[in-house]
């Protein structure tokens, strides 16, 4: 919200008015999906002409693309994460997604990506490049390239499943377990596509 | 698709004309999301008349209902997958699960499912359930009604996650995979949430 005693200058209020449209964006996003979004609803929520909405991202598909990029906060928590040692990486990626979906920043945007994702061409693009850059770009895993891949698509498949369940779904109990509970019971899981025999002996 | 060399009786045809109309729904659905689907669209991919599909389903959320309903053969192959014995059992649900996504009747009504699910209070309802009756369904599992509970729910969490990967977002290398190297690299991980010690000592 802007503070209101004192005025932004021209530059400061276009921040502050793009960030309460993308606030807006992924809400609505999350809620309704691509198709169910309108620019028209958006800027309603953001109480902002639609008109500026298109003047500042050019069109719906311009809106998601900016409502969905990850904060430069989270992929640095995420390449801080990966160079956790492999015994404790598990359960660090696990309390990272933890982290993440109950950060006021950061939640909204993978919840609009995730909710976008099996519609969208583009947030699906940038899921897999969120994937696969965030949650495969470790060097330290696996034998080889393919091997790499396949583990981290493994540990991907649970921490999105689990998150669906929780945040998405909220599906019980797993919607309402402590993140200890979460973390116990699941980062066995994670070290097990992390450092365990993956392939068929 | 009926066959146009014998003529169907009035019940015949409208089982055959619904059943159209259902596939086409599903299809819709899955691709655009609960918002982005209309029962014109519906329709014209069904090649009915849109009074039609309000004649039999009553509306859209009708339409959705019926077309997210799993089938029958699907419910039985699943209380039939959870009398398999406990060491065999994340093997026998992963295979169950791909064996879904692969068969062209149940496969559809998945997808549709979880790709509604997200949006729609209605799906997500039908989700919990389906997760609640058919995953959660199990009196062979933990040690109490809770334990049992939590440990459904992490099943589900895995393998919901896998497909999301595998059949909607096709993100690979986990798209790619074979149903075995799937089943080698994922069951030791369901068999941890069946019978492994999910909780802090």
């Amino acid at each position: 919200m802007p503070n209101k005693s004192i005025p932004p200058g021209p530059r400061d209020e276009r921040g502050v008015l793009a960030a309460r449209i993308l606030t807006a964006a992924r809400g609505a996003f999350a809620e309704t999906g691509w198709a169910g979004t309108t620019i028209r609803a958006v800027a309603r929520a953001a109480d902002v002409d639609p008109a500026l909405v298109y003047h500042y991202f050019g069109s719906k598909d311009g809106l998601l693309d900016a409502a969905t990029n990850p904060p430069q906060r989270w992929l640095e928590n995420v390449a801080k994460t990966w160079t956790t040692p492999l015994p404790e990486l598990g359960g660090a990626l696990l309390r990272l997604m933890l982290g993440a979906w109950a950060d006021d920043e950061i939640g909204p945007v993978l919840r609009a990506v995730l909710q976008t994702a099996a519609h969208e061409a583009t947030t699906r693009e940038k899921l897999r490049r969120v994937v696969e850059s965030s949650l495969m770009g470790v060097s330290q895993l696996g034998v080889d390239e393919h091997d790499r891949m396949v583990r981290s698509g493994l540990i991907s498949s649970q921490i999105i499943g689990l998150a669906m369940m929780r945040y998405v779904w909220k599906i019980e109990p797993v919607a309402s377990m402590s993140d200890d509970e979460i973390v116990v019971a699941v980062a066995p899981n994670l070290q097990h596509y992390i450092e365990g025999d993956i392939r068929r002996r």
